[in-house]
């Protein structure tokens, strides 16, 4: 995590908080609320009239406005480069999936254009990404590499995903996805580019340049006994991994994930009972991606209700990336989880706060409004949390707070 | 319309236009153009080569950026009070319908809401939904009444929406939608409710407060009979009509709008061939919505192919209402309609340019950079057009213009 220059005491008063602390229940709310920060993290948050003795050089006036936890993308491609609006059009026209790859779409064009980028030009492309999220509240987004294929290139996304965090006043986490796709020069040969994917392992570590390593199990990506080679070489060096997992069917990615421990498995539209169970005893945090789900137009959608029965906590990301989720908003992924998968306000809430922190291995230091944690919040201008969740398009931030500043 | 101060003359250089000019293929896109515009209408907009002798005060150098005309959106009843955001939460909970009336839920609430608010309240609430629509590059917007249900509120709303035009730079178009839903008062007498409704039109008329004349026609609220007698008094005195139609099922609703040469159907989920062969006879828009088709979960999808194959003009707006679209996105918009309906990009655009002038009856004033309509216009950082309809919750705007100002 970067350096950070946290703020004197800060005071907020006059708040309405949905604390999301998972003592309470629902949305841990608190009417006539005060939270009080010190060099960064929560010391109070409270009643105000339980509010202790201090000397907040920063006082905010909430005006009885509502505050939550600063929101969390747990899951992201951020950095990556040029688009795949051409490709969208031309499929939009009829072509065919053949056509379009003629025409230099598909992942390839992705991977291309990241390798031909500079560091700046990388940054630069991705910044603006990133302020659209921080624009609605988000303070820690995580960053997946997975354009670069090489060490090269995998190394100058996470790279840039570390500078997202002295760019702006945000906390990040890089995910190492080198098992993301085959690149054009293995032709085919996924056996030896997993092998590859391993030996640069202990370079990313060494550079200190990633929190965990996650790859994309299915038919079409890696398969699960490739995917365990891959968890056991990372568990090896002390990096937590995550999967992205069952998406377009059922390999037992989510069971597998479980097995090694994972902060995660996502996607997971196909995860079986046994999965949901499995996930549900290791802990494993079910991260759900509403936006690939629209925009690809899948019709599986993920079993909710297993979810809710065994006990499996809920995330939601958004997967931002340029093929299958070109989507800038958790407010929007809220409102589509909501919506097509019949996840209630509090789920939503809940996954972009406190169950995407767990997702990521934050649950100590965000995703909560508790003492200890970071003083990472969002103040809205809204009457209920629910209009959070109900509105599309719509931006009722009004102030954002990253570790007291 | 609203008086207008139009700026002294404007000139945009090194700019791609997208004009939607009809007179040219596709997008009608011209690469190396410039726009001159005076007395806030376009007086050139071609190759910059061929921009005439000139004394522009003010001139933006593009560098590059697409130009698009301003956006319009052409369906909206975005005068309301309160939002319906608590009854969202408690449908997700699995409230029925019955339980929902209980807890003051459902369009009642709504007419609650707008009844007990004054004129300054209701202008306060509206404008920010204003705003996040202008803050894309809107530059018209349509806005409806229909939560009034009575002449004292039903003219409060219209003022409110005229009120609009005067509080921001934006074109403001009125439609009196009296024939909305029947008032707790009319005790179910929709007949007498309706006299009520027609009995309205004379002093809307003669406060200027309505350009259009808009009715609910579905089983659930008006009828067709009950329409075109509402639609014969409202074109003997000289307003245009349009109509929610066929949104929930077939009652031949697009069909009674083209007979009547209404400017638009709206929704039009269940309309069927003949009804869009009377449409495209008569030259009335299709007005697709695909904000309430998603909110709603509707799985009945507009007969786009129809529309196409019979020459039906599509436009696209948000519906902006508390109830079934609290959506403030025009370009949101476009995504669904190209995620969920397979609109291609040039509909998509056409869709809130060009087609939702027209169906606002101002095709000769704006909705494409053409010579003579104002200049309403919006610059965006993209390297394409199709970039505006694949993102989604990400706003790319760079410069909006209104009237050359
Ligand atoms: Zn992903
Ligand atoms: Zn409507």
């Amino acid at each position: 995590m970067q350096e950070t220059e946290p703020g004197g005491p800060l005071l907020l008063r006059n708040a309405r908080i949905a604390t999301l602390d998972p003592a309470r229940p629902g949305l841990g709310e608190i009417e006539g609320a005060a939270v009080l920060a010190q060099d960064g993290r929560i010391v109070f948050a409270g009643p105000e009239a339980g509010l202790p003795a201090h000397q907040a050089a920063r006082v905010i006036d909430c005006e009885g406005r509502w505050v939550t936890p600063g929101l969390i993308d747990c899951h992201t491609h951020l950095v990556h480069a040029g688009n795949r609006a051409h490709e969208f059009e031309l499929r939009l026209n009829g072509a065919s999936y053949e056509e379009i790859a003629r025409a230099g779409g598909g992942i390839v064009s992705s991977v291309k254009a990241l390798r031909a980028a500079s560091d700046d030009q990388l940054l630069a492309e991705t910044l603006p990404r990133l302020d659209a999220l921080l624009a609605e509240g988000v303070t820690t987004i995580e960053v997946k590499s997975g354009y670069g294929l090489d060490l090269e290139n995998e190394m100058k996304s996470l790279r840039v995903a570390r500078k997202l965090g002295e760019a702006r006043s945000v906390s990040v986490r890089t995910s190492f996805l080198g098992a993301h796709a085959l690149p054009p020069e293995a032709k085919g040969d996924r056996r030896a580019y997993l092998d590859q994917v391993i030996s640069m392992l202990p370079a990313i570590k060494a550079a200190g340049l990633a929190d965990a390593v996650d790859g994309f199990c299915e038919k079409i990506a890696f398969q699960p006994d490739e995917i365990a080679l891959l968890f056991g070489a990372a568990q090896s060096l002390g990096f937590a991994v995550k999967l992205h997992a069952d998406q377009l069917s059922d390999l037992g990615g989510a069971a597998l994930a479980a097995r090694f421990g994972a902060l995660s498995a996502d996607h997971v539209e196909y995860t079986s009972e046994a999965g949901a169970i499995a996930m549900a005893e290791a802990g494993t945090v079910a991260t759900i991606l509403p936006g690939a789900f629209y925009f690809i137009r899948e019709t599986q959608k993920p079993p909710v209700d297993l979810f809710r029965r065994h006990g499996v906590a809920m995330a939601l990301a958004t997967d931002n990336n340029p093929g299958t989720s070109p989507l800038t908003s958790l407010l929007l992924t809220m409102n589509m989880a909501a919506t097509l998968f019949h996840m209630t306000v509090e789920e939503c809430l809940k996954g972009i706060t406190l169950n995407a922190a767990r997702a990521l291995g934050l649950a100590s230091e965000t995703g909560s409004i508790t003492a200890g944690k970071w003083a990472d919040l969002a103040i809205w201008d809204i009457e209920r949390p629910a209009e959070l969740v109900y509105r599309m398009g719509f931006n009722p931030l009004w102030k954002r707070i990253w570790r007291g500043m």
